[in-house]
């Protein structure tokens, strides 16, 4: 691109959103790197070229429309708080930021159907603040940490903790700007005097929706967010198992809590032996890296630390989740040795002074930054590899055992894997990886990462989100029938985005000017 | 289309998927007319010019290479029994109705995760049967009547009556055949070694499934349907309230018990004294048509005829659905005069002896045909209006009031409205007409019909779902932005179905080659 036809573009974004709104000095631009990059300080770290911050949705079709002009590449962020996933930082180098933040308005909170309809810049904290100021009755779902928004985390299929932990399935109507700059309202929304777009998913003939989440396809102006009513009350304890084995009769009794919505929430499974977090243990260490199962469960069985620990919680009106607790323990009784351990409860609301006693707040809806507390302490930051495994014990002895030898054979050290169930019928595993200011270690994490999601995928086992830098990686594993579903991606854009203006290379797919250069791509 | 260019395809269609399977006699072709069609023998009642019957993926493909060849609209059906939005018809006259009733087999249930793997031909009967079959404890969810696919009924985002109610959310993983004629496998079937393809839903990259709902963009060969595992108990009760501003609070209360998951299912909201099903009644009749509030609610005094009546049931563990009723009833307490009625209660499995004493199978997930007994006996087939309206008492008496207005108004008598819980978080309002086979009835009715689909629209309720006939008319009002959703799902349709072979006209929505003549045809 030409540095005058540069020049014209921001000039022209500036007439658009005004002149404070655009940023285009090197100072500027620093803010908009991806701070926990795997790439960082390298030549191929992707650093944008200015930044613009609309304010309304006309604005973001004005940008929009000079793009098009300029055919100049645009990457949306709504905070741009996806750290782990490249933060507010463009994947392709080069492009514009369309930085939402200004559009920070929480347009309704409906107590009585439980939805929020909301701009991208809203945070969770904002929204939690909203529903406090209001005095309503409803739960928002944090993700942890709480400081993205609930359209960009549910945008990217991100999971929370109570019973509304899949985001993207809280998803109800959206508004879009296309990248043609037409705005389109999916599902009710598409009737003009809609009365049930934020109750409604599907609307009538194709549900679109899914085609704009983890997408180039269109950014998203306003979302609609199914809320949870405040339940009564919040019971929670813990399963625990002493033998490697008995994760199969667990994890059953597990997927049919889970499939039958007695249990519903994130949960993590953990290994505290085999994988546990924690300071040294000199005892424990040599016998996790000798791999043995029987010293291991010796260990467990001695030292009273559980092969296997499942937290579950209940949330409804106290003599259900009562019921609840009461017979997943007794589901769980016919394991060998199992013991049971009480955990929290709540009766909501709270009052300040039971808010301030909280321990774990995203577990009932309230955002909190208090994981970062959990990482060790010299973490910069971190980034996660993060497969679909099947809810299944066997199937999660063979992921753990099979990422566990990739980290060893590539002399890595042990990985501390995390189990969850942030998804319905499916574990999502984590691998979580420490990102520093290091070319050589970031060099070789990224050789450990993807060699990660070259073994998950042969053995069936697919990301389903991931950091920037990896995204062709994984995409290139969803290849049946040469590639058929990106192909029908490609396709797809390259119909709405003949420019190919949208998020260049977002999940692997490249508009059409720059998809030879790019495509297959590793 | 030429001639000798429609029997050289048939000749071809013939060397695809055998001689006997190919249907191009009148006598062939009568049997695939929608036999409750609202055009019934009038000009523009659209008849099929053959039918080809597949028996795999493979000979799918051959007949869509074929029909790209010729250009020939193709239409499918999976078991053809869509009966009151098509049935086996076409919408398109002279298109070949592609019939998957050939590939119905139920490739794979797994007990363990709750889901089945199926062609589309499997009809629900068929798949409760291998359950039963196999022993496993596992429920569908069975629509009323059970004679369709789970594979079409979930695509077209039909409902059923347990916890898994809502079809389409139900859906976990695709194989589509494109209108290229290559195959496609959404979600973790992307991965060529998938583990998940059932289990986890989004994949990687945009979520396409929802494309492929009520849709024209590809034939669906194989799918993932979520199942439900056999609780241990079902208990059910009915709310009665006695005036018609009870229906606020009421509704209120339910809208908080299905937001929160203590109640998960289809339930019919009822209004026995103002829009009852039952024989003519002398002293109701005038005063429905009188349309006199307070006495309606003096005869529901008098005669003990609720004004409301709110079935609720409840599945899961025994104590936990004991708990769900008894806080149900607690919560409505509160309303004044309400009264609780005890419904049928089990315990699963049911024996044999059981089973056959069962009045309301498909509420526990038993196929069956007996909705018809409950229809009119001179009936021969009926259509929906069937309006997504807020779940809100107000919302609701303003809808059943402007439809009644109409049907007032058309002269059309008193509707018959049923008001469904199909969906999480709206009401679905249904109002059945009668189809005859009589020409200048079926004008009437379309004429009622098109003039409630405006009505609806005007207020800013919209169709979730219709019959063939009536779909350019429900397209028509999904408007905002100038057809802006329209326009997406003209370009998506022309980048992936260029010869405009599949479903035409389906959900409104036409190829390029066509639409220039049928666009905005109402």
């Amino acid at each position: 691109m030409k540095a005058e036809d540069f020049q014209a573009a921001i000039k022209q974004f500036e007439d658009a959103v005004g002149k404070e709104w655009v940023f285009a000095t090197d100072e500027d631009v620093e803010l908009y790197r991806d701070s926990y990059s795997p790439l960082w300080g390298e030549a191929e770290e992707p650093i944008p070229s200015a930044a613009v911050a609309p304010d309304g949705v006309e604005q973001v079709q004005a940008v929009v429309r000079i793009a098009n002009q300029y055919k100049i590449p645009v990457w949306t962020i709504s905070t741009g708080k996806n750290l782990g996933y490249g933060g507010s930082a463009p994947l392709l180098g080069g492009s514009v930021v369309l930085d939402l933040k200004r559009m920070n308005r929480v347009l309704e909170v409906n107590e009585k159907n439980h939805y929020a309809l909301l701009e991208p810049g809203v945070s969770y904290f904002d929204l939690y603040r909203y529903i406090q100021d209001h005095g309503l009755r409803v739960w928002i779902d944090p993700p942890d940490p709480g400081w993205g928004s609930p359209m960009g985390n549910s945008l990217e299929r991100g999971g929370g903790y109570t019973p509304m932990h899949d985001h993207y399935d809280a998803v109800c109507g959206m508004e879009v700007v296309l990248p043609s700059g037409e705005v389109m309202r999916t599902g009710m929304g598409a009737l003009p005097a809609a009365k049930t777009w934020q109750q409604y998913k599907y609307g009538f003939g194709p549900y679109v929706q899914g085609m704009f989440s983890q997408s180039s396809l269109g950014i998203v102006t306003k979302i609609g967010i199914w809320l949870f009513p405040e339940p009564e009350a919040y019971v929670s304890g813990t399963v625990m198992v002493w033998k490697r084995d008995d994760v199969v009769p667990l994890v059953e009794g597990f997927a049919n809590l889970v499939s039958s919505g007695v249990f519903r929430g994130t949960t993590t499974l953990a290994s505290p032996v085999w994988f546990g977090f924690g300071l040294p243990d000199a005892e424990l260490d040599p016998i996790r890296a000798s791999g043995s199962v029987k010293d291991l469960e010796d260990y467990a069985a001695r030292k009273k630390v559980p092969y296997w620990s499942l937290p579950l919680f209940f949330y409804g009106p106290q003599k259900v989740v009562a019921a609840q607790w009461e017979y997943a323990k007794e589901k769980f009784s016919s394991l060998a040795g199992v013991e049971f351990q009480e955990g929290a409860s709540y009766h909501f609301p709270l009052s300040k002074e039971e808010r301030a006693k909280v321990t774990d707040p995203v577990q009932i809806g309230i955002p909190s930054l208090q994981i970062f507390g959990l990482l060790p302490p010299q973490s910069q930051g971190h980034i996660g590899f993060s497969p679909i495994v099947p809810m299944d014990g066997k199937a999660l002895i063979d992921a753990l055992t099979v990422f566990q030898g990739v980290h060893q054979e590539l002399g890595a050290g042990r990985a501390v894997l995390t189990i969850l169930s942030s998804f319905p019928r499916a574990f999502v595993l984590i691998d979580l990886f420490p990102v520093e200011r290091d070319v050589e270690k970031n060099r070789k994490m990224r050789e450990i990462y993807r060699r990660l999601v070259k073994e998950a995928a042969a053995h069936g086992w697919g990301e389903y989100r991931t950091h920037t830098t990896f995204m062709q990686d994984i995409s290139n594993t969803y290849s049946y029938n040469n590639h058929a579903l990106r192909r029908f991606h490609e396709t797809v854009k390259d119909a709405v985005d003949p420019n190919g203006i949208l998020s260049p290379g977002k999940c692997g797919i490249w508009p059409k000017r720059m998809r030879k250069a790019e495509s297959g791509k590793a």
